[in-house]
C-alpha cells in the first residue's frame, strides 16, 4: 500500500491530454503567428486585477490553469518569435529546440556533474566542441554553456581576473579592462558586479565606423602603466547590439599579444555569423580571443536562456570556478584533465558560476543535429542579405537616411526632415507601431542622435514586410509630425 | 510568394506528431519511473563513440533524433526525480511545471522587461509577492527568480556591497562577510567571483549542533573592526545542505542590528518549509532577513533553473543591478517606483545579473494555481515526517547510529562497525548501489568523518523503501568490508 498524501502526480490519461493541448497550443502559435499582431502590451493594473490574490488554498483544474495562460498571459507579450519584430535581437527560437527544452525539463536532467549526468556532460561536451571548432578556436579550449550573454560575459571577465590575480584572491582596485561605449551594457553590469570600479572600465576611442580605435587603445594602455594601473583585458564586440558593428578584432589581438592582455570577444549577437559565409573576413581574428561569447538563443535560433563561453585554455576557466565541497566527493574525484579542454569526464560545476544546471546543450544539439549546418548557413546569410536589402530600399528612399550600413544584419536610419528627427516624436511613432501591432522597429542612440534601428534577422522575415513597415513608420512620423505643436517641449 | 529559404518551420501535422511524442515519453517517464533503476552513469567514452562527429552538413528525421535521445541521451542519467533518489537534493520537478516549461520556451516570452512582456512581468511580480507573504517578509521587499541558488545568492553578496560602497565603487580589501563551514560552496564561490579574497570570508565557529556561533560571531565581528576590517554582511544557513541545520536566525537579526551588518540567509534547501507546519518555529526569524534566497527548484517541486532572492528594501536590489543603455530607452521609460517592492511595471533587467531572461515564473505560478497550497504544505510536511520516521528506524538498528538528526528533512549516519567507517569502504558502498540502481544514498562530511546522508524529501518517497534502500546499504558495506584485505591503504 502505497501513501499518495504528498504526491503530484495524477491520471496518466489527463497528462496526456494536458500535454497534447500544450503542444497544440505552440504549435498554432508557431505555424499561424504572421497573422497576430507582433506585440500586445497592458498595464500592470489589468493583471493585478485578473490575478493580484493570495495563492490559493485548494485544487484547480489542470485545464483552467491552462486556459487561464492561453487566454489571459501568453495573450500580453510581444512576440520576439514574430517574422516582423525587427526590434532589440529577434528570439525566434525553432520547435525542434522546445521539444528539447521540454524534453530536459520533464526528465529534470542534472547536467551539473558528470556522475548524475552522464549522458548529459558528453552532449554538452561534444556540442561546445562544435561551437568551438566553429568559431575557428583550438583544441585547448573549454567551455561551457549559460543562462545568457549577460552571465558568459561576466564568467569570462571573472576567469581573466583570476589568471591575473590567482584563485581567491582579493579584487586589485588598479586592474583596468578596455572598452568602447559600444560595447553590450552587460559588460559594464557584469564588471560592477565582480567588483570592478566604474572607472576601471576605460572607453576606448571609436573610429568614424564605430569600431575601437586601436591606436588610441595602445596609447591608453602605455600610459594607464605609467599611471600605475595594471591593463587586463580589452572587450572587443564582434556585433555591436546597437549597429552590429564588429572591432578589429585581429589588430585587437596583436596589441593584446604585445602588451600581454587578455582578449575577449563579446559575440554574443554577431559570433554566430562566422557560421554563414557573408561575414566570415569581417570576423577574422575570432577564434584568436582568450574568452569568446556567443548567443545560441539569439542567432542560432534557440528558445531563452542558453549562452555560451568559450576559453582558449579550459584549464583557465576551471581554475576560477571550482570550489570544494564535502558533499560533491564523489563527482570531483572522476573529474577531467585531459589536454582537449572539452574530453574526458567534466563536471561543469566547476567550470560556471552554478551548481545545479539544466540540460541546456539538449536544445541546440537537437536543433542542430535535424537541421543540419547548411540550413543553418543559409538562414543565417539570409539575415545578413535581407538587412542589407533593407538598407538598399532605405537608400533608395527620399524619406529616409542611412545612419549605419547593414551589418550583420543590423542597421540604423532616420528620417530625412528635421522636424521628424526629435527624440518624442520618434518615440510616438514608435509606441505608434506597437499599438497597431503590424510590426516593431525599435531606436538605438548613434553619437548622441536617437535613431530607427532594424534588425531583420527572424528566419521567416520577408522584404515586402519590412517595406510596409517601414511605410507605416513615415506615416506614424508623419501623424506625429502634424502634432507636434502639442508636444510638451523637449529640453 | 514567400521566401522561405531559411525557415526552420516545417509540416505542422509533424510537429504535433512530435510533440505528441514528447509529452507521452515524458508521462510515461514520470508515471513509470519507480520502475527504472534510480542512476544510470555510463563512460564519456561510450558517448564519444556514438556522438563524436562533427554536426551534421545535411538534414536528419526529427523523428529519428528523438529516438535517439529517448533510447541513448536520456537513458544515461541519474533520475533525481526518481523517489528512491534520496542523494544531494532530489528534483522531484511537477508535470505541470514541465507544462509551463514548455509553454515558456513554445512562445520564447523574453521576460526581461514590461514593454515587451507585460503579462510575464506581472506574474513573475505576483508570484515573487505570494513567496514574499509566505516567508514573512514586508512589502517593501522586492525580488527576482535566477537560474538557481548559486546566482540567487551572489546577486544578494552584490547588494549587500553596493549598499555599502555605493554603485560601481571599487571592491573593499577591508570588507568582511561572516559564514561558517558548513555554509553551501555556491556562497564561497560567489564571494570569490564578485572579488572578495579567500581571507575575506570569516569563518564563525559553529557550536555542537553545527549551528553558527553567534556569540563567537559577535566577539569576531569586534576584534575584526579593532583591526581594520569592515564587517559588511552574514550569511546565515536556513538548511545546510550537509545535514539541514538551521543557523539561530533571530540572535543572527540582533546581532545584524546591532552591528549594522547586512543579514543575508540562505534558505535555498530549508527556506521553503515554512510554508509547511513542522518547521515553522525552527525558521523563526527567516521573513527578517535582508536578503533571502529560496530554490523553488529544491522544496516547492519545480524543474530545474528557478532561483528566486527576495530583498527586503527592494530599491537597493536595482540600486545594484540597473545601468543604462541606450537601446533599451523605452522600456526604462515606464519603470516603476512603487512603496510596494512588487507593484507597477517592473523590469527585472534592472534586477538581476541578467538582461535577456525567459518566463521562470510561469511554472512555479501554474504549479502553485493548480495543486493549491494546503497541497504543497502537505507534501513539505510529509518529507520532514519521513525523515523523522528514517531517523527512528535508524535509531532503533544495532547497524547504524545517527549522527545528525533529521532536520528539515536531512539525516546523517554510520555504521555501528569501526572498518565500515573508512572513507573507501563508504565509497565503494554507494557506488555498489549506483550500479545496482535501486536507490542512491550519498554521504557527506561532518566533523571531518565520511558519513551516510539521506534525504528522502520526493513527494512519493516511501517508508519500505527507504528501509529497503539502507538494508541494502548495509549488505554492501557488509561486502566490501570483507573484501577490505584488497583495499589500498588509506592514507
Amino acid at each position: 500500500m502505497t501513501d499518495k498524501a504528498g504526491s503530484f502526480n495524477f491520471d496518466q490519461q489527463a497528462m496526456r491530454q494536458l500535454g497534447y493541448r500544450v503542444v497544440d497550443l505552440i504549435v498554432d502559435h508557431q505555424t499561424g503567428m504572421r497573422s497576430k499582431p507582433v506585440a500586445r502590451r497592458r498595464e500592470r493594473a489589468v493583471y493585478d486585477r485578473r490575478f493580484a490574490a493570495p495563492p490559493p488554498r485548494t485544487a484547480t483544474d489542470p485545464q483552467a490553469v491552462l486556459s487561464e495562460v492561453a487566454e489571459h498571459v501568453l495573450t500580453g507579450i510581444a512576440h520576439t518569435d514574430h517574422p516582423r519584430f525587427y526590434g532589440y535581437v529577434p528570439g525566434p527560437g525553432n520547435y525542434v529546440s522546445v521539444l528539447g527544452d521540454a524534453l530536459a525539463a520533464g526528465f529534470n536532467v542534472f547536467a551539473g556533474h558528470s556522475l548524475v549526468g552522464s549522458s548529459a556532460a558528453a552532449i554538452e561536451s561534444i556540442t561546445l566542441g562544435w561551437l568551438r571548432d566553429l568559431m575557428g578556436m583550438p583544441s585547448t579550449a573549454g567551455g561551457i554553456f549559460l543562462s545568457g550573454g549577460s552571465m558568459a560575459g561576466l564568467s569570462a571577465l571573472h576567469v581573466a581576473r583570476t589568471r591575473a590575480l590567482g584563485a581567491g584572491v582579493t579584487h586589485d582596485p588598479t586592474l583596468a579592462v578596455y572598452g568602447t561605449t559600444e560595447a553590450h551594457s552587460s559588460l559594464a553590469k557584469a564588471l560592477r558586479t565582480l567588483g570592478f570600479g566604474n572607472d576601471q572600465l576605460r572607453l576606448v576611442p571609436i573610429d568614424d565606423s564605430l569600431r575601437m580605435n586601436v591606436q588610441a587603445l595602445a596609447e591608453m594602455v602605455r600610459s594607464d602603466r605609467i599611471n600605475g594601473l595594471r591593463p587586463l583585458a580589452v572587450i572587443a564586440t564582434a556585433g555591436t547590439t546597437s549597429t552590429g558593428t564588429v572591432d578589429p578584432l585581429l589588430d585587437i589581438r596583436r596589441l593584446c599579444d604585445d602588451e600581454n592582455l587578455w582578449m575577449h570577444v563579446d559575440g554574443a549577437y554577431g559570433g554566430a555569423a562566422r557560421i554563414g559565409t557573408c561575414a566570415k573576413t569581417l570576423l577574422d581574428g575570432l577564434g584568436m580571443a582568450d574568452s569568446l561569447v556567443l548567443d545560441p538563443h539569439k542567432w542560432l535560433f534557440q528558445p531563452y536562456e542558453i549562452g555560451c563561453l568559450l576559453v582558449r585554455d579550459a584549464r583557465s576557466l576551471k581554475a576560477a570556478f571550482a570550489v570544494e565541497a564535502e558533499y560533491l566527493r564523489e563527482a570531483a574525484a572522476s573529474a577531467s584533465s585531459a589536454a582537449d579542454g572539452l574530453a574526458g569526464a567534466i563536471n561543469f560545476y566547476d567550470y560556471g558560476p552554478q551548481l545545479t544546471r539544466s540540460f541546456r546543450a539538449l536544445t541546440l544539439w537537437m536543433f542542430l543535429k535535424t537541421f543540419g549546418l547548411d540550413h543553418v548557413e543559409q538562414a543565417i546569410d539570409r539575415g545578413i542579405k535581407l538587412a542589407e536589402a533593407a538598407e538598399a530600399h532605405i537608400s533608395a528612399s527620399s524619406e529616409w537616411q542611412i545612419v549605419t550600413p547593414a551589418q550583420i544584419g543590423i542597421l540604423t536610419f532616420r528620417s530625412t526632415i528635421a522636424s521628424r528627427r526629435r527624440p518624442q516624436v520618434i518615440k510616438r511613432a514608435v509606441q505608434a507601431g506597437l499599438d497597431e501591432g503590424y510590426a516593431l522597429i525599435t531606436t538605438t542612440e548613434v553619437r548622441g542622435e536617437t535613431v530607427f534601428r532594424l534588425c531583420p534577422i527572424h528566419p521567416d522575415a520577408q522584404f515586402d514586410e519590412v517595406a510596409t513597415a517601414l511605410n507605416k513608420l513615415a506615416v506614424a512620423l508623419g501623424e506625429n509630425d502634424e502634432n507636434q505643436g502639442n508636444l510638451p517641449t523637449e529640453p
